[in-house]
């Protein structure tokens, strides 16, 4: 039936869903998880696995990133996080972890406020690129034109422009002049991922400026209030599936471009990276998820950049439980039965089970609407 | 899809949303905050922010009614409360937010006994009028033909005629004269806004009684049980898209006359605010959201009329969390992410992420229907 | 839209809604409250509340049946509970109040393994019609044939057959010989109401048996657990309605006959009893609201007889909140505002704002499905 | 109306519902629990239930598989727990009890680490068979080619092949030669009862294998966790009736050869047995409901094979209550009304009431969907 629905006299919206709301199901084949394979390619760079760190301070750092990048993962970092505005960020990572709840916010809102060092970037990118690891920075669309010959010049391999929403068409009135995304993407050399977005057309219009990838998402994540404060939010299985139906479209009109769909907020558990995929995602970037390791840059903790906004903060510094290094975290073993270790192994058997061999076949896996008991 | 349901073989009723079943969703363009202006107009009135203070007198005095005009918004005062019953109400609202619960309903019914004076109604209105704010105060349909010419020789802006639900037709078998709204409206010499209303059909008859707007609600708020006593509710993303179809077919009827649509009930963040404008409303008219305030004059509580109702109380005096002043609530800075402060900021932030620049602009934002995970 | 879905391949059932599901909603009209009229009319006895307190020792004893017919209401006798067990069950219903949880089923087994007494049902009936009140007592369908002539000796004027479900033809493989419900009514001299029934086929059947009303429910009423424990479940809204459509259609097919619905379960609070009649129920039957007043039987508990069954008890004695006198439940003044106190009051209120004058019409007030915030 | 919902652009799925979602309705026959008959009969064995106990440790060892047989139920020795692995496993099941949460799953991952021995295998299956009760064993596919013809020689009536998924067609690129299910059927002289499916076309594929049943579920019971881990999961109440239109269709394709639906998961109190032969289901499996027992070798606590998995645990090691014997679980009396005790009484209470006489009558009751209050 088709999901559009009379709110009222004046107004219809369409019923969306969360990745709460769905689950996969079985079919007639399955197949052993030692012929599943989870390896995920964009642009020149394959990887083992679809993982991203999202460019969060309590998430990837210099080292985290090296880290993911080791066990076949890709690690974002924010260029416009603590690693480069401050010299030695450790100190006030760990500040932050120890502060009381009631003047998180505060204090996030001064420490953030320290100006962006482009030599930070620079010296930040190379310790990551001296690693031999694939090398990715994000930046906000507001900082891309003041910072990005910075970035380039130091040598990413996947350029990230990231915020809650970025769209390809951003009206100004005033003598502001916004970025050209089109324009910019076809000038630089390194592929680009961008986002994020949470509508069909919104993707479409993204995937029509060059960019190699599409963040899907609107601040949904673990650490975020956005439907609260802003009354905006974006299920993610149908976001993630509109997206998937925009890339399938944008194939046919492009005469063969394929841009990648990276599912970016609100895949928090194993099962949660198994539904993106489902719904059609290429890849997945995790937040939550990684900020439980033991060797994670929050130390217990995980935030997000709308936590620390000067005058309207729509996310706050969360605590996470910590329950194991990054390593077993991705790839096991799970000594419990939480879907937040061995992530990739519960991906595997998730495929095994259903009877697909890679990420791709996998999107086509059958599923059930049925809200959580 | 049509929402009419087969209840039973005997009843068919319509699927209605709340704003917690609804949420705004980005599209393809998006726009600054600066290029942003939630300003409003009705009648001769121009406010800078859509903010209506409710009558209730947790929430507007005569002094809040002045400072919510300083901020652009207005608040209205209730004429029947313990302003226009008592010399010196101030000690009276702090002996209510000092009742224990188990007597509060009791003690308030014996306050709210006290007879309304006259010339108290004209020395609160003189008192908002001298300090140059505009001026609106409220009767319930009941008490309007005894007090009207009281209000508007004390020199009213807006009048408001506010109940739990207001009919443009009120049938009586005994003697009793009701107010005959047309009539009474065509007489004035000012505008008059009228509610509550609920649906498309009581709305437009509203409408064509002359109103210059129309409140949708029945007492739906945070201190209301009316669903639990009378089994009456309005779910109010369903109702204010209803009176906004109701608005436009009026439009059409009547060539041309604009009547205003004011969300009143079930407005308690900054996120409820933008989608009470995304469902079709002009204005919205805050209870619990400005008694949040350390300078209202609730002291941290909340209440409204049905709450000291003689025989039939059908709300509660509820207690509410006092999170900073009433200019940090409206204009920020928002310190806190949970849609309480800093509501005009979210309501710009908003309008900007999903592409308009104006409210009447934003009306046609698209949302998703999903529930509260 | 229909209401019939396919769960799965094999089976398809309809959505069925609770109370809680719906809500009623105010129209173009509204009326004074003194204009309200609540009275109930079944067969030759008039009443000016819809309001029947169930046949449950928690609820109606002697007295409490004498006292709700002098407050416009009747009280039904269970002729198998207590009163017609022991010459003063008096300190028995008081130490059911007292028994600790763990054991409470178990004792009430024993105390209703006693057998009934033919002469007690003579004495219990001659007491409540000495007081000059509507006489009204209940057997379940087992029990009919053995006591239906001691109980229309002693004189009621309103006989009820009820279980959990009475159909109108109990099929029957061995020797015994089960109460031919047609025959039965047509031969007795008192008009019959007979339940509970759940859709529109057994209301129907029941209709055709000459009842003078139908009791729509299966016992799902606060004590119960049918739902879990036989998986048997009827969502009072629905089948409220179904029955009202079978009450329709077997007028047209009777030429003319009248049968009264009545919705017995999930009537816990005056919002429920508003859209019970809503539903298109004639009255409904108490057991939880009443069972709450100081002066009920049950010394603030409440139980069915489902609690006590032998081998498969599907209900528990359960505490409730004693809110005041039957006459403050019934009549009023409300101190609080959750619905349990001055439900005719609730009632009348919410005639008025939806403009209706009797119950009969307001059968017709429209509603909405939206489940509970 | 159809039940297949578009999630976005890219995907669609259908509306999938758990027994929760559900109840039976009575409709307008009853008859007498003394005529209902709930024998259940596969291949040469009828049961006088339909009553399976599932191979878990904490459900069925040899001691309570003897039970079972006497009380007309069926016990599934797990041929790869504990009492194939120990010659005594006693003193392991008290201490599995014993453990403290935190240490639970690797203590498990270590006991269940110990090899499987052929010759235990062979005792214990005489152990059973020397009782007199029908012998039935499991193995999971993977182990099914190493050990079957033990089982097979040591006297099965009944060989179960259960895994969380089990497919017609196992696809393997590996020299890995997975079992030919169709041949190995053909080949065997005992019914195969194989499992579990989830779907219509993954039960319609086992069932041309030969299977004489076929387990519907997957790792949906209580003690398992595989919605959050793999993102997998299987609503029973579709899933069952899915799998009996499978059987609907099967037996037209094959010319009459029936194949029992047995649900296995998520079926936890006596209304759940009700709701899963309402479905559709000719017996049911049970884990949770019989782990209950005083006497069941969990010793109140509850696992399944997953909980124990060495790298990808996917459940849990649950405590449970602990209600009375298996005797009394079964056949009663109940002593308390939250459907865990006289199951087989609450199913013939909810015949009688919706006037079946046996099961495969009861799988036309009529349904309601109705999620729970």
């Amino acid at each position: 039936m088709s999901n559009e629905i009379e709110i009222g006299r004046g107004k219809r919206g369409r019923r969306a869903y969360t990745f709460d709301d769905i689950a996969v199901v079985p079919s007639r084949r399955t197949r052993s998880t030692h012929d599943v394979s989870t390896s995920w390619t964009i642009d020149a760079f394959t990887f083992d696995t679809p993982i991203i760190g999202a460019p969060m301070d309590s998430v990837v750092s210099p080292a985290s990133a090296i880290e993911l990048g080791r066990m076949g993962a890709l690690g974002v970092l924010d260029l416009e996080g603590l690693w480069t505005r401050y010299e030695d960020p450790e100190p006030l990572l760990a500040e932050i972890a120890s502060l009381p709840a009631e003047s998180a916010t505060q204090r996030m809102q001064a420490l953030y406020a320290e100006p962006i060092r482009a030599e930070l970037i620079t010296r930040r990118i190379a310790e990551i690129r001296e690693a031999g690891v694939v090398v990715a920075g994000a930046l906000s669309p507001q900082r891309t034109a003041e910072f990005y010959e910075t970035v380039v010049n130091a040598g990413v391999d996947l350029f990230v422009i990231r915020g809650t929403t970025v769209s390809a068409e951003h009206v100004s009135k005033a003598g502001e002049q916004p970025l050209n995304l089109k324009q910019f993407i076809y000038d630089l050399d390194v592929p680009v991922i961008v986002g994020g977005a949470g509508t069909y057309q919104a993707a479409l219009h993204l995937m029509r400026t060059g960019a190699a990838g599409v963040l899907v998402g609107f601040g949904g994540g673990a650490a975020s209030t956005t439907r609260t404060t802003l009354g905006v939010h974006t299920p993610m299985a149908s976001a993630v599936a509109d997206v998937a139906g925009a890339r399938r479209d944008y194939l046919d009109e492009s005469g063969g471009r394929y841009v990648h769909v990276i599912a970016d907020g609100g895949v928090g558990t194993s099962g949660d990276i198994v539904k993106a995929i489902a719904m059609g995602a290429d890849a997945v970037m995790l937040g939550v998820s990684l900020a439980r390791a033991t060797d994670a840059p929050g130390n217990g903790y995980h935030w997000g950049a709308e936590a620390h906004h000067p005058s309207l903060p729509r996310g706050r510094r969360v605590q996470v439980d910590q329950v194991g290094p990054m390593q077993q975290i991705l790839h096991g073993p799970a000594i419990s039965a939480d879907g937040t270790t061995n992530l990739l192994g519960s991906l595997r058997k998730s495929m095994a089970t259903t009877g697909y061999s890679d990420l791709k076949e996998f999107q086509r896996v059958d599923v059930v609407v049925t809200p959580y008991e």
